[in-house]
Formats: C-alpha cells, structure tokens, sequence
C-alpha cells in the first residue's frame, strides 16, 4: 500500500505511520516535492484494513499496489491449468466449445439440440434447468426436471453437461447430475455459492459479472478455488456499456489480461456478449485468436421459439459453419478441436 | 411488443404475423416508407418469448412498449406506500434515517455506535453480521454473534435493527433478530433470496445493483413483492462507471425516476455511492432535495480503525452535523425527522 | 509518480533507475515483501514521460501520485473564483441561472422566451445560435442571424447572454455578441478551440465531456486558463453510462467533488443530464443543495414544436415553479438569487 | 417513429395524432390492452422534431425505429467500398496496416521508425505532427516541422503518410502533406472539424470517440460524406468503460456490427484500445479474424524514450512479430498483406 498525503505536516505523517506500524507494518517515508507519500511494508494481502486510514487528516488517498490474488495466480502457479472431464480436456491445447439452449425446454428440444452439438462438433451440452430470469413471470426453468433431461442427453451423445446453479442448495443435486457447474453473471458475487462450489469435485464455469472487473473475476474464483476447487474456468461473456447495437460488450481483451495475470482457462460466450446471432461467428472467431481456451454459445433447433435467448441463438447449420470456420484457426493458434467418442 | 422489419418483403412479414398469433397475439401492421413495423397486441407482460422473433428473416429488432413490473409499478397502486417498524414511519412525510457501521465489529463498537446514532438523531441501526466480501482473505462478518450484539444494542436505545442477509437459508434467524432485512447490491438479482425475503414480514431495503437498470431494480423488488412481502425499500447506492474520482457515481436521478414509476419509498445511501466521508454530508442533502424518503449512512466512532469502509465512514460529529443540516432541507421538501422515543 | 517492479531483479531496477535520473529526477526504493517499488521525485506535473517506463522490463506499472492541474486547482487559489458580468455575479454567494432554448428558432420565440425567463427570476438568457448535430440532416442553428437576435434579446430584458462557440474561427464573432461563451460537452477536449477561447477577456462555461472524467474537466479548464483568461465556469451536465432512463446520468457528486479540487465556479445542467422535464426541477433542488453555484436549464415557450430538445424543456409555468421552489433552499445553503434590474 | 402513449385518453391520442399531421406526417393508431402506439409514417431520417412531442401530455416516450445514417449505410450502397491511395487499397482482399510513433519527435526517430515499419511489411506510416493532449503542458508536437519530416519519411520508404488534423483552418496545410487524415476520437463530433475534411479529396481516418456508440461515429462518417468526400475509414480504438485493467475497452463486435451496416472500410487500433504493448498482437489478431479491414499500432525504436504513449507502443522487433503472427490468419480470412514496393 502506498498512502499518499495532502500536506507535508510533520504531525499528521507521524500520525499515518503510527497506525501503519500498529497494524503491524513498516513505514517507509519518500519526501516528495510536493507531496509526501508513505509505503506500508508488510504482506500486501492483508492490507484492506489500511484503506480506512484515508479518514485520517492529511491523508489524500491510499493506493493498494499488489493484486489481490493468490490461488488464481500466476505467482504460485506459472503453468497453465489443465482440467479433465470424461474424455474432455480443458485448457490446453484442446479447444473446448460448449454448445446448447439457452433453457431446457422439453425431452425433444434438449435431445435434438444434444445431437446437433455432437455432430457439429462441439464439446459438452449446455442448457439451463434453474433459470435466473429478470422478471418473476418468465419461465423460470424445469428445475430438477430439466437435470434428469441433460442426463439423458449425456447418455444419449456421451457430451459432458455444463448446467447453472443458482442457489447453495442446489450445489448437491447439480453435481450429481451435471459435469461441469456454471456460476452466472448475476452470482459472481455470490459469495456463498461461491463457497458452496467450491467444496465440491467438478470443474466451475464462472462467468464474468456484467459490471465486474478482471480483479474482482479472480477475486471471485480465489473463493472457490479458497475452500479446495481449483478447477475454476474463467468466461468472459460482455460487460454493460453506454452501447446499445450490442446486448453486452464483450470485452475481448480480458483473454490476453486473464491469461497473463492467471493460470486458469478462459473461455468467452459471444452469444450473451453480443445478444445476437449474426456477432456470434466473427466474434468466436475472434475469441480463439485473442487465445481463449473455449468457447461457450447459444445453439437451439428453432430460434424462433426459444423460450428465451432466441435472437442470440444459432440454428443448427449456423453453429455447424463456426465449427467449420474455427479448424484452420485453431491449427494457427497450436489448438485442436476435443473430439467426443 | 413492436417487431421492426429490415424489408418490405411480404413473405417475410407474413412469416412474422403467424408466429405473433400462434402466442396468442394480435398482429398490427403498420406500412411505413422505409420500415414496415408490426404491433403484436396482447398483455405485454407474458411477451417475453417475441424477443425471439428476432431470429426471423427480415427482422430488425423486437422493441419491447411496456413497463414489465406490475406489483412495484404506478398503476396497480398509485399512492405512495408507507410501511411501519415499531414506532418507525418509512415513507410518506417522515425522513428515515438508517445509520451505523459496514460491520458489527465488537461489543463496544456496535453499542457506542448505536447509542451516537439514536443521540445525533438516527431513525435505524444498521451493522453487517454477515459480509460480502471481494476477497476470501477479508473479514466476513461476526454472522450469528454478530446479529445477537445488534438485538442488544437495539434494547439499549430502541432503534429498530437494518442488518444484510446473504443466504436463503439465513433469512429466518435474520428475521428473528433484525426488523429490516437489507439485500446488498451484489445480491439485487439473487432470485432465490429475493423469493425467500419475499415469504416474511420484515420491510426489506433492496440496494440497486452497481451494474442495474432502474427497470431491473424494480423487477427484483416485483420478485419480492410477487411472494406476498409488499413492503419494499428501494435503495439508489450509485452505480459503476469510468469516472474513479468517487468509488461509484451516486445515481440520483433515480430518486425522481422510482417516484414517478414505483409507490416503493426510496432511499439513497452517500456512503457507498461516493465512497469517501467528505462527499457524505453535501450528497445526503441532495438526495433529500431530490425527494429521497430516506437515508443509509456508515458511522463508526473511530473510522480509521474500521475493519472496513472506514474511508466512507462519517464520526460522531459529522454525523450529527448532517442531521443538523438536513433539518431545514427537511421542513423544505415537507419531512420531519423520525424521533425514536 | 511510483513505478511498480513486477520482480525483484536488481538489474531490472537497476535500469529504470537510471533511467528516471536520466529524466531527471530522483529515484527513492522501497524494497517490499513481494513488490519493489521505486519514487521519482521531482516536479509531478511534468512527469508525463516516466509513464513510457511502463515498457521497460521488469515494469508493472506506472501509477501518477499528483493531480496534473494548476491554475484549476485549488493549491495556488484557495479562494472561491467570482466572476462578474455586467450586474450578474457568477458564483458566490449568488445563484447564477441560465436559461432558454436549446437553439435559437426565430425572433418572435427567442424574445418571448427571454422575457419568460426574465420575469421568472432567470439570471442569464441561453439559446444556440451555431448547434453541433449528431445528423448532418438536422437543424444547424440560424448562426449569425441567431447572435443577432440573441443580442435584440438582451436589449430588450437586460439579461446577459450564454451562447456555444463551435471552432476556433467563429471566438472573434460570437465574444462580441455573446457575455459568456459556452464550450459544449461534445468540444470539451477541442484543444484548439479552448486555447482561442482562452484568449478572449469573457467567462466561459465548459461543460464536462459525457464520458470525461473530473480530472481531464479541470485539464480543460486548465488549458483555457493557461491562456489567460481565468474566467472559466465548470458544467456538469450528465455522463454516460449504462442506465437508458435517463438521456444522461447527472453526476451531482461531481459538484462537491470539483468544489473540493478547484477554486472555480461550478454549474448543473439537469436538462441534459436528464432529458426529460419531469426530472429538471427535483434535479436543479439537488444540485443546489449540493453546492452548485448556478443552473443551467432549457425553457421554450412550447417545447411540442422544438427544433430540438423539447422532451427536456421546461414551459413558462414550470420554470417559475423551478425558482419558487428554488428560493427557500437557496437561504438554507446560503446564497440569493442573482436580480438583473 | 413510434409514440409510446401513458395513457388511452382519446383527447391526449388526438392531440399527439394532431401534431404528428401538422408536422406532415401521417398516423397511424395501435390501440393495445395497457398501451395505445402511434406509427408517424413518412421520412424517418427528417423526423427529429417529432422527439419533442415527449413533452405533450399523455406521452410516455418517443421510439426512433430508423437508422439515421444513409450515405454511409448499406441501403444506398450494398457492396464494400476499396479506396486508393498510391500503390496502396484499402478494404476489400487486402490487408491495410498502418504503424509508426505516437508522436513525430525529431527527424531520426521518424526515418528509423518507417525504415522498421517498410522492411516489416507495414502499409503505411502514421505520426502525429499536431497532437491532441490532456495536459497544456505536454509536448503538442512538431507541428508544420513533423508534417515536413513525415513527407521526408514517404520519400524514403514509399509508404503513404497518415496523420491527425485538429483543426479546420489546418486541414489544407495537412492535406498537401499527408495521404490520409485522421480525424482523433476526441474530435469525432467536432462537426466542424468534419465538413472540413469532407472538402478534400483524401482518405480519412475517422476515429470512434470514447464516449460515441457505433450509431454515433456512423453519423460522423455521414458529415463527411455529405460534403463529398466518400473515402471514410471507421477505426474502432476503444470505448470507456469501467474496466481499469486497460486503458479502454477495444469493442470488437464493432467490427462486425459496422460491416453490417455500412459498406465503408474497418479499422482497429489495438494500441490505444488497450494501452498495453503486450495486449496488442493478441488483439490484433482478435481484430482481423473478427473481420477487420485494417490495423492502426503504435511503434517505436526506443518505447521507454517516447514522448508519449510509450507504455502501448511496440518495439521493432513485437512489430515484425506481429505481422509475421498475422500472416497465416490472413489466408483464413481471404485477406492478403498489401505490399509496398
């Protein structure tokens, strides 16, 4: 921590240094030419409870200098994380696409979508059975119904499951039916379901919060990752901006950033950072140059009829052309396409 | 619901009015010069799934007309709602003034506290047992002892308790013990505990989301409210933007906004939405002037020692010099101030 | 300015050491736990180059210490500026309010809106004679012909003139029909454009850019004043961020914000920084009670038949509605309003 | 335009219908179950005034359903414009790459950097001769010197010159000596600024500004074209966000939402979009692969010395890498690099 000062009077300084060193830190004076700034020496990630010191007379502002982050480091891990599910890997030199509907709407729907997405190519089956939803009049998902659907997908095409759970209560029955838990945008920052995921074995989808920064991504994951779960992967999906051509802007720069800062997998999901289908091809496409690890979209049999997310869906022969599009990209960027037996 | 079409083609309009009335719509043809624009005519409410219609040929966008809260919104109940706590008024001609620390720390703290909020002329206590937290690594709150310190720190001055909940199944000992449960921003679109909150009788102060609309920040309060609870507090507590100058950008607008749209009081809290104590005092005052029913202020009686926010924390003087200021203000906008007897 | 050693490498440090005595400065370490970081001391302001070290190996980041302003600030002036123009006194203990049209229609309605806002209690006629349009299709202003009639205007009521200036060569034009000349939000970082209005002898409101932050307003104040001329009024006038209830999100902290940092008059424009007349007069209280020194508010006789900005113009009777209840809290923060005889 | 009306009170609906003929217009009622539309049916892209019906009573919001642009929109002109300039296109099958220093410092560092920038495979050289900075007491640059030093740096390698004009009175002295113009993103609404540039004959680079959505910098395009110049590069350089991790927010749906609409040239400049030097070949390619017709990067012999933007300029030899990186996606995306012989 740096505290920057207003004045240069002797008193209010020796007051901040008093506190630093009662808080158990080493001051350390620099005498500026026209402001005095006092370094707190001492392990840098206890240091929240020197910000109050900003109540202090004299003092301008305190400026914390170290990431806040261990687990999800790159200073105790430098290599890049590799998880397994079934015959998946993550991260790596695999590329890992997620694909499926937005919700589980019924029997039909998830099998055909599971179909699709394994004769396409992808990866692992995404679909929603606990809906978060803006308004308590929307569906809000089949619930423990719609685990049992993205069961029998799984046995139907072999495609590991990646499902959200929205509640610490629910962690228990979600792992015992999905692969992968997915952590949603609006719960970044829930912290007991951070924990909660965290005790269990599988690997987290944590997307991204729409108004949340790169730091406070990995503050979230060093939560799981702080009560035993290391298999924390990371999904940009689009940040809220003045912008309105776009549901989100997907903020592609967060993959160069999260993979120098971390070593855990990124992935991004152009189908909620651009809110439309048209941008979910140019957009994944981009997503792999910039080095993502996965990629995670939207795939539904009739767009037009999807309970929800139709307008950012892809049709069936849509997600068959990204597909098609990324293999020559994927050989330029050292990856290779995970094939499902 | 309007569909805006990209084309004039008739087979793709045609297209477009089938599925409007296969949900149930009427469709509404308006041939423009350039844009032919289709009503779908019907409760706007259930209208959700058009939003899908998107995924049509020739269709531009889906622009939804109506408000999608009910219960929250003007026109079901247009007088003002006031709700009561013990000899509390929240809402209507009374300003109601919540103050305290971010966290219960200890014993001497709460209390001291409680007894300088009630003396300076606080219409609540608030104090976190359970925290949200950035970093694992933080102090999370006392949590159980936490609630007990502030039962007791009610029965010496009488100020009714405002304390957060984090977790659907802590909502019942929170209720035992506090009179108002407090849902944080991070947790405005935790739908499983707004539905939970929603099933007891406490008021609740819904804190807007960093990253929320206006329009969602009723639809969560529609959630609680669609669960039996009515008694809402909004609560305007600054969003995220560029500007770094303040901690957020306290949205004020937005007290004149939730007005005109909700029956909801409003309440605004200076502390987190500038971050810094000195902009406290002038940012309550317009909050007041804006027509805000109430106010969230952090107090601490030695912020430099806080565990935490200690920089947005008023002290004992400034607090009751903010009282002080805002009683002509009151008398303006036609408020008095809450006594606790 | 502190540079940020990623690593504790001598040679590393060793190197941007050397080169901040290159620059000139003195470097000063502090070894810490797990970062080094490194002051250069000197003069802050102009430091610009040091943030080039960010390239050097080793480097993590370069993080400035010192606001860059100087004539803005309030370290040289710590007494509030006031300003005079002809009877009217810019901030103070007076209540400077600006208003008028969006732009200058025609004679008939600039001369009856002149007179609405002088029989109200207005202190400044504003109306745009040269108007920056999003479209090149739209309304451009009456330009020369508008001055005319804005200086018919101020015979005709006394009231000083506020008007926008668009390029540098039109200063010379618009300082001799106008008494204030107003740099616009969309001109606020027009480098060129401030430096020629900062050699006319007239006070100049310059409204923050809408995605500019407190510091890069003062910057822009400070290029003015660097010119000479010191008369310059600050202008918030909403940001823009995500919320779409709003034209703009009016940033009322930016009033005590800019207060604390600079001895300059500073204003509000809740007509823009809303967009809608039902939020100007709770907007224009609030900024009041939050220190602003005046307002700036669009009126139009009719606002239905606006060339532009109608849905946030206030009628004839809602602005006397604005200064009626502007008085009372006006001798509750100490000011009066400003009479022009 | 689509009138949203609050209530279905017919005296309100025909005053609204009224206005709406007056203003030559015609209406056209949809009466809904909660709300009553008005469909005004005539030329979308002259219909400004009819926002102002916002403030008639009964009138909850006013809906623009057009895009407001032409000349620079699709509907005009559906194919892909390629312009000219030397021995160099940009648009179209090849890949058009403009680099060099943030600022012309001196005679030296401008020869060395385009030498680095030919023998690199760049396409062209850019250099700022007048630049636009935050601080009145930065370097401005070279002025006419740097324009003189630029034409000596095309006389040495060939490669065509591109440089920033921010004035309207400099804009032929740029002309005489620069290939292409640069219109800054501070200067995207400076619409005096962009008539200018619309009188000559040169290329020009328009830069999105900060705070400007995709509509807005399409309108800007628009002020340029309608003056005749046809030759507009749209540069997407990164919005304002509330990320800090970089200097803005590269938008890189942009890309493809603008190719959408408009057939102009795409650009992207990786450099300011993220104020980093490591995260420019990530996003560079994450640009191309998204579709981008051109790249805009800083480059310099010596970052740690440069002037300005050192932090986000690249060495020669990240130069050379990056276009070495961008070879083989341009095969995948049917784009090859412009040679200059």
């Amino acid at each position: 921590m740096i505290i920057v000062m207003e004045t240069r009077d002797k008193k209010d300084i020796d007051r901040v240094v008093a506190k630093i060193e009662e808080f158990g830190y080493k001051a350390h004076i620099i005498w500026g030419v026209e402001r005095t700034v006092i370094g707190a020496v001492g392990d840098e990630r206890t240091k929240g409870r020197l910000l109050s010191l900003e109540s202090l007379p004299g003092v301008e502002k305190v400026v914390p200098i170290l990431k806040p982050f261990k687990l999800a480091g790159r200073e105790l891990i430098s290599e890049d994380s590799v998880f397994r599910v079934g015959d998946a890997q993550i991260g790596g030199d695999r590329l890992f696409i997620v694909a499926g509907p937005c919700s589980v709407e019924n029997r039909e729907q998830i099998l055909e979508t599971a179909r699709i997405v394994k004769d396409g190519g992808g990866t692992a089956l995404r679909g929603g059975a606990y809906k978060p939803r803006t308004s308590p009049y929307s569906f809000q998902g089949l619930e423990e119904e719609g685990l049992h659907l993205l069961q029998e997908a799984r046995e139907a095409t072999g495609l590991p499951i990646v499902t959200e759970v929205l509640t610490p209560d629910q962690v228990g029955l979600v792992e015992e039916h999905a692969d992968i838990l997915q952590i949603g945008a609006r719960n970044m920052q829930n912290y007991a379901l951070l924990k909660a995921v965290g005790k269990t074995s599988k690997p987290i989808v944590l997307k991204r919060g729409m108004m949340s920064t790169i730091n406070e991504l990995l503050m979230s994951a060093e939560y799981v990752m702080s009560e035993g779960n290391k298999q924390v992967i990371l999904c940009e999906r689009g940040i809220r901006t003045f912008e309105t051509e776009t549901r989100n802007t997907l903020d592609l720069s967060a993959v160069p950033v999260l993979k120098k800062l971390s070593h855990l997998p990124v992935m991004v999901d152009p189908s909620h950072g651009t809110g439309h289908w048209d941008l979910v091809i140019p957009m994944a496409k981009a997503a792999v140059a910039a080095g993502a690890d996965g990629l995670m979209v939207e795939v539904h049999p009739r767009p037009e009829e999807a309970y929800s997310d139709g307008a950012q869906s892809l049709k069936p022969a849509r997600f068959r052309q990204m597909i098609e599009e990324l293999k020559p990209l994927m050989s330029i960027v050292g990856k290779t396409l995970q094939e499902i037996p």
